[in-house]
């Protein structure tokens, strides 16, 4: 069943994407900060690579493509306040004892806004 | 065979980028969508997660790591207008029924001007 | 162990990303180019979908899920200048005669400075 286009009004709105690559170890921990910090829901793809500073995801550039010991976990939050503080606290955690990075992106997220006149 | 460097110019060019995190289930009928409203090539990633709304995609967050009932579409499209249309069409036709997000991102796309005075 | 918060300062600073899409049998050749360009760490996930151009990364739409001859890789850097390089030689040496996507990104990257008084 198709919703009907006149019953929806959809617009973009800015917000804010934050990406952490971690091992995937500690993967179940940094979901648990992100809820802890505000972060509504996230989305986890299993990885591999090289990482900085000399710590290698993999032990051979060759192995790379099938290596999938790291995760990919995005949120998108709609403040930049809540991208922060879920940035800092992984870093602040698990980032002196496991490597990976953290970063924001700007991203324009649609949301919808129903009218259901009949319910 | 290499190319020679002399031979090709190389510009960046701003483009939109479609994120779309939907359900596997559905992952083929987005794509059909993303070919309808203008987009040439997409390219997808199993994921898992969970979803705002409270609409989890796994049951346990230890078990995030390891679930896969999730896609992850991307689409690179020239124009805002394509993106907004894949976008609003997507969420019009099935997030209504099915739990996901779609947002815009801002990117940069590297484009090839190829010269063969040979040829 | 955790780090204790006083002792660290996190900022973030302004980065480039550039994400190239590209057939499985070249990742370890793109990833040498990362290196070579100047690129200190990457992170790789397998992917499926449909190039531009009319090449195909799967024969039909609905395999399209289950599809991974293809890899997604990023690499976050400090400079536009090391991503340009980056994004030119991969084109340059193998998108000729392979398919695929390049393009870059703006993100923020977080950046933890230590201080340790007692070591």
């Amino acid at each position: 069943m198709e919703h009907h286009p006149e019953d929806t009004t959809m617009t973009f709105h800015k917000a804010k994407k934050v990406v952490i690559v971690a091992e995937k170890i500690i993967a179940s921990k940094i979901a648990a900060v992100i809820e802890e910090q505000g972060g509504k829901g996230y989305t986890v793809v299993q990885a591999g690579g090289k990482g900085e500073h000399g710590s290698h995801y993999t032990s051979e550039r060759a192995a790379v493509v099938d290596d999938f010991s790291t995760v990919r976990i995005e949120v998108v939050v709609a403040d930049r306040e809540v991208a922060e503080r879920i940035s800092k606290k992984v870093v602040e955690k698990y980032f002196d004892k496991y490597s990976g990075i953290v970063y924001l992106m700007d991203v324009e997220i649609i949301r919808t806004t129903k009218f259901s006149p009949k319910s």
